[in-house]
């Protein structure tokens, strides 16, 4: 069997991911440090995304905003431990005018800010601001707001999709007059966060809260949705924040209770990030590129026309013209499905590749017997083979195709769920109670995926110690499950009673 | 008539201008210089124009991607009459890491980059790059390239919307084979702006070539639709450049022809933004507040239950949520009808003048006598004084109403369209021949509008003269109207053959 891409998963998973971003036309480096450029169809499952998930904020009640890119600097030195973790890399804007001198460009040392701006590597500071003018009685409570806005954080080592200086996400801010209703709003966009997940990028997620250790800078508790890639690493997908009242401490967002009294509001934050695109990669690609699942598929079936300079060719032209019409008449996940005809001037086997790189779900192709047959031949991407190892393209007659267009994508939709979802249970293993078997598990096989131990939750010092422990086998705690089984043993690794289970695995 | 803003237009229509924005809850100053903050009316009128824009830009076969946003100092080297444009006015990051120095956060020297990295103001530079990298053959050709971003110019005064340092916007950014196409693109695109800015905003402009002296630096030649506020002043509200091969010479967008050989790639680049908004409210507000023109209205019937904490107030709701639901199934503009039930827990009088603030098109209010008679309370946004100068609130049988709802919603869009086209018809003076002229009528009145005069179209030293002028009288050239009649007499400033006619006015 040969396959589209230069190297195999096997062969070396990470120059695996590297080769399918490029060939399926996701993304490219830009020549700007950490900055990359995503292409039209990495875009266009951005876009998809965004869709669907902004439905979704909606639905809960958030409204859409937009903030400023510039935060001044002083506004960093208000909440203590949020600086502390992200000080060591923001973007600063120290000028506002170039000159011209020795027939280069430099900053005008006239044009010196009194005070620099930070280019924003999260919200809360900005819009904490905001909240404190906006809020003035429980009336005005709650706040839901989101924003869609790109973000730098000056990362040393760059990776695409996976860790940029710049990303694209969407960041959920709200306040909330008490704690238990900041909580609540902290697991509803947790939930809706593992929903868009599973249902639409076709990726189980394990939702839990993180560790102490691993809380966001200011957070009073942090939950996240880990994904499993197919090396058998962890890929935190997506992460909600219950801030308590520390941001509001800092930034003065207090109302008026409906006992007059003033009160400190409650308040969360929540983000998903154009990471998710690289996760997609890790968990449906295969050795010949990427397998986009329907629901978010820029373009769902691609119609190939079979030209050959022919008289026929416009025949044929029109015959795919009516195939895609007739499939944009249809409707799939509550949407018309989404059919493309390739029109390029390029040959047809090329354009086949290409589709099949890019990770297109239905790849149609028609020629000059197809035609005269009233048939088509199909290719799903989501199993390109046969038993054989040839490639299955199947002719079937134009009308029927067409009638099982829907269904199939959503068998593609599911079957690509069920192999991810049937990998992440196979590599979890919740039979481990000693340090020992955990070294010797992750020792056994790099790719093994995760452990669930059961432990103790320690704080402070000891769970320092945990830490420190792990690093040395380069592992780190994902997560608490919020649906794990009950601790009945002792912890892994203080040997206290344990109290609750928590996973552990390597992570990018 | 008592109005809902403290400042009429006629009073101060900077000030009203002013207190529209804050008052429909548009924007808002953010404590950062130069930046404001979206507020939900606001973004979610741009959200609107960003679906109905983002469908004809992929309707006319261009694809959506995302650039970074910093681009090396290096880039602007290279074409240097654009540099000189911008020159003056670009965000410079120069440091990449804060540190804590005497209680404070100050840009770490040892972070300090080895190239300052510039904050897009426009992004040729950077999709040139990309471009010259994506293009070898003619085969590649045409690239049709769109994205949304921010975007930032370093302003020294700014106002709302009109002119921030920070903007969003979309910019398209092209590539073909010859000259001629990619002037095509240029007007297909200028039309895809005007239909917009008339069929969607219910703005009339004015399509046309700008003048030599007021081309995108390093543009053949740009295009823009002007709209005309209710001060008479000109608003640029898009723009569409033809760059010829500039911007390819200056960064290697080469392609080889159908004969093997190498040529210069002609692009494109066209783009509106946030400034958009700022038309909407200096065309279509009153001394109310802003009026929505409903097709990009974010709620078009917002549905106000009138409670007063009495055991009916169930039923009133419920009534409510039934006429929402019977509007949501309707559909107008091509879309369903966007209803709103406002539950919020404030006096019902003071959420009726928030609407009218806003400018949502229908307000529907329902007390209890409504509920009993089976009626709603309707006022339009379009008209909402009768002659006796009382508010025109319409009690009508509910069936009604929703059966008439959708045509309620065109005839509104297509009044508020009306009113501006004829504001902005009476306000063209067609007839002044000579500099004495045009200087009395500017002087007569400051909100006369603009002239459409004669000219020979001079250019170099000539047309600076002209300019100087102009700006002796706070006048600028606005376009060339591209449907404007022939020109037949002599020019107005040169007394030589005028060759066609040119748009003269106060602009923003």
């Amino acid at each position: 069997m040969k396959h589209a891409l230069p190297v195999t998963r096997a062969q070396d998973f990470a120059a695996w991911y590297q080769a399918v971003i490029s060939e399926a036309d996701l993304a490219e480096e830009s020549g700007v440090r950490g900055c990359m450029v995503i292409r039209p169809w990495g875009y266009g499952i951005w876009e998809r995304i965004q869709k669907l998930l902004d439905a979704e904020i909606k639905r809960t009640g958030h409204e859409n905003c937009y903030f400023p890119l510039f935060i001044p600097l002083s506004y960093f030195a208000k909440e203590a431990e949020h600086v502390d973790g992200f000080a060591k890399e923001m973007a600063v804007v120290t000028h506002h005018r170039l000159k011209a001198e020795g027939g280069s460009l430099v900053p005008d040392p006239d044009s010196k800010l009194e005070e620099p701006l930070v280019v924003r590597p999260t919200s809360e500071m900005i819009i904490g601001a905001a909240f404190s003018r906006w809020i003035q009685s429980w009336r005005d409570l709650p706040i839901l707001t989101n924003q869609w806005a790109n973000v730098v954080r000056w990362e040393m080592r760059t990776r695409m999709f996976l860790r940029t200086a710049e990303f694209l996400w969407q960041e959920g801010h709200t306040a909330h007059a008490s704690a238990e209703e900041a909580r609540e709003e902290t697991l509803r966009m947790l939930e809706v966060y593992r929903s868009l997940a599973e249902n639409c990028l076709a990726l189980p997620v394990i939702a839990g809260e993180k560790p102490e250790n691993e809380r966001f800078p200011g957070a009073v508790a942090t939950y996240s949705i880990e994904a499993m890639m197919q090396d058998g690493k962890a890929l935190q997908a997506g992460t909600s924040h219950f801030l308590g009242t520390n941001f509001a401490v800092a930034q003065n967002i207090r109302f008026q209770n409906s006992q007059g009294e003033q009160e400190l509001a409650n308040t969360t934050s929540w983000g998903v990030t154009t990471r998710l695109i690289g996760g997609v990669v890790m968990v449906h690609g295969d050795d010949d590129g990427l397998r986009v699942p329907p629901v978010i598929a820029p373009h769902q079936v691609i119609v190939v026309p079979m030209l050959r300079d022919q008289p026929e060719d416009e025949e044929i032209l029109a015959y795919c013209k009516q195939i895609v019409s007739a499939l944009s008449q249809l409707s799939v996940f509550g949407e018309p499905v989404r059919a493309l005809l390739d029109k390029k001037a390029i040959k047809a086997a090329n354009k086949r590749w290409s589709w099949v790189k890019k990770g297109a779900p239905v790849i149609i192709e028609v020629g000059g017997r197809d035609l005269a047959a009233g048939n088509v031949s199909v290719l799903r991407r989501d199993r390109l083979y046969n038993e054989a190892g040839k490639l299955d393209s199947a002719i079937v007659v134009k009308e029927k195709f067409i009638g099982g267009a829907a269904v199939m994508l959503e068998e593609i939709q599911q079957s690509l769920h069920d192999q991810a979802q049937a990998f992440l249970q196979a590599n979890i293993n919740r039979d481990i109670t000693d340090i020992a078997g955990l070294t010797s598990y992750f020792e056994a096989d790099s790719k093994c995926g995760w452990a669930e131990v059961q432990w103790s939750k320690p704080t402070g010092a000891a769970l320092d110690q945990v830490v420190e422990t792990l690093k040395g086998m380069k592992l780190t705690l994902r997560n608490v499950p919020l649906d794990a089984a009950a601790a009945d043993g002792a912890c892994l690794f203080t040997g206290k009673p344990a109290v609750e289970r928590v996973l552990v695995g390597r992570a990018y």
